[in-house]
């Protein structure tokens, strides 16, 4: 039995998280670590796990031993649409992060069987009506969208890559998308827009219903057409490793929504708030480490902190 | 008759203001701007006078002519603590703001009669209950508090300049100051910390009851004995010229606290909110501008609009 947060609603709706599912190297200015779990899928569902039981879709290779299907499975993570390609490893990355952590580079990048990963959806994850894309290829971000019956709630997030590389589809993708998940510096590469507001909104007329700029340390801001919202981030003191802390984020974000199904402005705000706090617990160490293993409370707790941080009361 | 915003409370007590006053020559990537009145005393009273009668404490010179006397006066200030120095001009400052405003380099400074400013009370300032001491020289900021009767609630504010030149003296001012305000990178200076609560923190350990660590557009961050308290900053999209930014906050901040005689933890962080939309008026035009005509309807419409942008509600 998985230990999830309950929702004062009594239905939750389908999630379905796709992305990658990565072994990374990560280097730190506070030490390095080898053959972590990562990936946008892993942290995406590890995170939405403690709301939900998401449906996870990725690619794992020849070298993915039990162990880490075991701690994927412990989090009541449905592994159905989890593909294995024995022809080759896992995705790999290795990464190295600057003082302050405001800066990394990617110093080894290995597709591996991700090379020829296409996201095809089992047939019974086709009702799904919560849609997390990770940041991964726009066309096959596409793909996943062009297979789904009937209307869903559909979070997606991208990289500067894609912006670079992929600008076109990229803006085709957004137009399908109910909330678009960005970093500041992202939507000011995507707008020409270096004012967060003045880039928010223009995002929002290029497609999607709404859309989230995170800021790192600074919070995150919504932007949604019944008003805008600002949240700071969990005072975060002991920052270990911040990779996966965007997909932490947009993975409890939905994985709150689909537990309590609902996709209006006031439950995303909510949403947002159990985002910045599982993501806050992502970071403190190396890879989903701290996030598989924090458990319920943890949530909650940062959850009533951040509240009360906020509070003008 | 002065409009000033109704506090709820019929009893405020007397501030005084103390800093200096200036001509700025300011030049912004929009644009540029000769013979600005500026300065930290003016901004700090045009800004606390949206809320009570401050005593302003400062120097001018002979080149300070009675228009801008009377900008002062038509705000309600009290200038009695209003030096005036006809051996020489009015302190002057030229700046240049680089592009997306981050940062600013000065192009010229000429003390003038600033030089020899010592800011002696007048006998009737000396029970202000509130003090503001504008960043000016730390054995200045002293010599105020070493006047005055009685405890008072004393809010200072620095720049990066005596954090490098006169830290000592900084160190044993903080000491005798109740609300200390800092910008995040001076924070950082001070404290060798770059995370802001651990700053914020250790900067309270060095005296201050509380700190407040301005982050410009990220907003601003309390650390107080009862908690600490982030509110985003009122989102801006039309910035003009930051100068005294930091000065209308504090002086907004002080200046509703004064007119409610109010110093606890509820009624700083509402001071915070009141400060923030002040100091988002200044920004939007060169100099006091803006600040000076907005009104108070301008300033309790972006607090009612930025009390909605936090709400989770």
């Amino acid at each position: 039995m998985v230990n999830r947060i309950n929702s004062e609603s009594s239905e939750s709706a389908p999630l379905v998280v796709v992305g990658s599912v990565a072994f990374d190297n990560v280097i730190t200015p506070h030490g390095s670590k080898d053959g972590i779990l990562g990936g946008a899928a892993s942290y995406c569902s590890f995170a939405a796990s403690y709301f939900t039981e998401p449906r996870m879709v990725g690619v794992i290779g020849n070298d993915f031993g039990d162990e880490y299907l075991s701690r994927l499975k412990n989090r009541g993570i449905d592994l159905e649409g989890l593909q294995r390609d024995d022809t080759g490893p896992t995705f790999f990355w290795k990464g190295k992060y600057h003082e302050n952590f405001n800066r990394r580079d990617t110093l080894d990048i290995q597709l591996n069987v991700f090379e020829n990963f296409r996201p095809d959806l089992p047939d019974n994850y086709l009702d799904s009506k919560f849609v997390l894309l990770g940041n991964i290829h726009p066309s096959l971000q596409m793909h996943v969208l062009d297979q789904l019956h009937g209307d869903s709630f559909v979070v997606a997030d991208t990289i500067d890559l894609w912006i670079e590389t992929e600008r076109n589809a990229l803006l085709e993708l957004i137009k399908r998308v109910s909330l678009f998940v960005i970093n500041d510096s992202e939507a000011e590469e995507l707008t020409g827009e270096s004012n967060i507001i003045l880039a928010g909104t223009k995002l929002r007329t290029m497609g999607p219903q709404s859309v989230i700029i995170k800021k790192g340390e600074h919070g995150a801001m919504l932007f949604h057409e019944e008003g805008n919202f600002a949240l700071p981030a969990y005072p975060v003191t002991e920052l270990r490793d911040p990779t996966g802390a965007g997909d932490s984020f947009a993975g409890a974000l939905i994985g709150r929504l689909a537990s309590r199904n609902r996709m209006d402005f006031h439950a995303i705000k909510e949403a947002i708030l159990y985002g910045t706090c599982t993501a806050s617990l992502t970071v403190e160490a190396f890879g989903c480490d701290r996030l598989e293993s924090a458990g319920c409370a943890a949530i909650e707790d940062r959850v009533t902190e951040l509240k009360k941080f906020i509070s003008l009361d």
